[in-house]
């Protein structure tokens, strides 16, 4: 038996933020073996970058040397040509642009490496292994701090024509609505991300200076250092302003919803990240909207199910990217 | 020459609207060798629908008795499923839900019969033999009445879980925004087709009583009569008014060609139908609305064609479908 455990094959998967790096080896049932967090230097130049991931990676070598990765597997949240492996560029992560880092971590340790917007590879480990096996199509969405997407079509992640594909987070439903971060109006990520629902509390907070809400008192009685956080924490308790926008935000997310459909027509939605789990507990209102905003007469039969890797999808992503290709391979 | 010519494959394409059919055989080329129209009873029984198109198809065969069609391309305005053939059902023709339209074809004229949503079909024809060919992935926008779209990738047609994809025309750029006829709001069908294009040149007549517009003339005074043609005619003749409505269909254009590029990032967009060719001159707007609306760093890369297939794309669509799935089998 233990002799079995040590051949399965293991990957190296990194995921790369802006302000920290994260390196584990992963099996090939998506497990991760062993894990480590460093801090990542994004913003000065190229190579102290790339000393950071290296940091990190050598760190775990350290913690776990008999460990043979046959591939690496990278989730960047940015821009990447998946094909080139190369970082187009990352608002968070300013110091490489059009930076070849499939290639350095390759010269590094003389494997593979892969390279994958972190987005799409969140969606690739649920088709690997997650709620997403065996079916050939559907759209995946990280709740986090911002709207993240994935598409899978016909088993393989949608990476478009430069590889930007699947930004559906920056779809806007209303081009007269919120400001998002990223410029635009009316983004699903200016409604419904943390960032989304924390600045819509705070709003409703003003405007409603004499209605209780415990949000207040979470946030220590300053209205403007309510987060996300703060109103999960309070709807869990029943607060009914928290409940309220958390209805709202699905609300809005069931209104994208119904755009994505009339658009791809995916077979399933699948919801994680760190606010999925808390977000599927409104997916009664998602759906009626859903309904209302596709047209398709097939469009109540379009599952909404939670992820498997929900607030811990990065590492499993970039092992995911490993594996999908090690599996197209073998056929 | 004559007997090469004869040698060429024709197929037997038609395309079905709520009240008219048109039937006609299509070389390998796209090229339409003799084309008929005849009345569509779409609101009788599914079998009455059915014989209105075995009449169109009859009447052709008359005209041109020495065709040997290969196969039967059908396009129609409504729900497809493409894998069995079946209509689901079209807002226009009410007389078939659940038909087998495919197989009633093959019956009665013993050769293969394949279905489509018409939007799909004409994206089909760019692919085929259009500007979209050698293109492994482009959005086709059929600007007319409505606004029928196609999503080819990997040279093939997005049709979706249930065949149900390629809807874009019902997305929404505004939850908020004016009354659709399929009962969402702000779709870009909305703003931006035909329909509506002139009920915001009726709106906007109502709103400046005392500016002068050619199109109150071409209408014979009557604001309530104003057609998409008759705002065509007038900013053709230089007509601010209907100018300015014309731009700002195309900056809708531009804001939701946005969204679709950050959702899938096509390589191309291509613009085709009725008001395609009048709509391409106001092209660089759409560009600029189109950069500010998605945020790949790609974005200003992706070009916007006129289809070759424009207003007459039926037919060649339909046809489309029998001469991809013959390439398709010889692969």
């Amino acid at each position: 038996m233990a002799t079995r455990k040590k051949q399965l094959p293991t990957v190296l998967a990194i995921d790369i933020g802006g302000t920290k790096v994260a390196a584990g080896f992963v099996d090939s049932r998506g497990r991760i073996l062993a894990e480590t967090r460093a801090p990542m230097t994004a913003r000065r130049s190229a190579q102290e970058g790339l000393r950071s991931v290296f940091q990190a990676v050598d760190s775990l070598r350290k913690q776990f040397p008999g460990a043979k990765p046959r591939c690496i597997g990278v989730g960047v949240a940015g821009w990447v040509d998946p094909a080139r492996g190369v970082l187009i560029g990352a608002t968070n992560i300013p110091c490489w642009k059009n930076f070849p880092l499939a290639e350095a971590l390759r010269k590094r340790y003389g494997i593979t490496a892969l390279l994958s917007n972190d987005a799409n590879a969140a969606a690739l480990a649920e088709a690997v292994w997650g709620v997403g096996k065996g079916h050939s199509s559907f759209f995946h969405v990280t709740l986090g701090t911002g709207v993240g997407t994935g598409i899978i079509l016909n088993g393989k992640v949608l990476t478009g024509w430069s590889g930007a594909a699947g930004e559906g987070g920056h779809v806007t439903i209303n081009f007269q609505g919120p400001l998002c971060d990223c410029g635009k109006r009316g983004c699903i990520e200016a409604y419904s991300s943390g960032t989304g629902i924390a600045r819509r509390a705070r709003e409703r907070l003003k405007e409603e200076p004499r209605r209780s809400s415990r949000m207040r008192e979470l946030a220590g009685g300053k209205t403007e250092q309510v987060t996300s956080k703060i109103v999960s924490e309070a709807a869990r308790k029943g607060d009914s302003l928290a409940q309220e926008i958390l209805e709202e935000a699905a609300d809005h997310l069931g209104i994208w919803m119904g755009t994505v459909v009339d658009m791809i027509e995916p077979e399933m939605f699948v919801i994680g990240g760190g606010m999925g789990h808390l977000m599927m507990k409104y997916r009664g209102r998602m759906r009626r909207q859903l309904k209302k905003w596709a047209i398709t007469p097939q469009r109540m039969r379009i599952p909404i199910v939670e992820a498997r890797f929900g607030a811990g999808s990065e590492l499993a992503g970039a092992a995911a990217l490993c594996f999908a290709s090690l599996e197209a391979r073998r056929r």
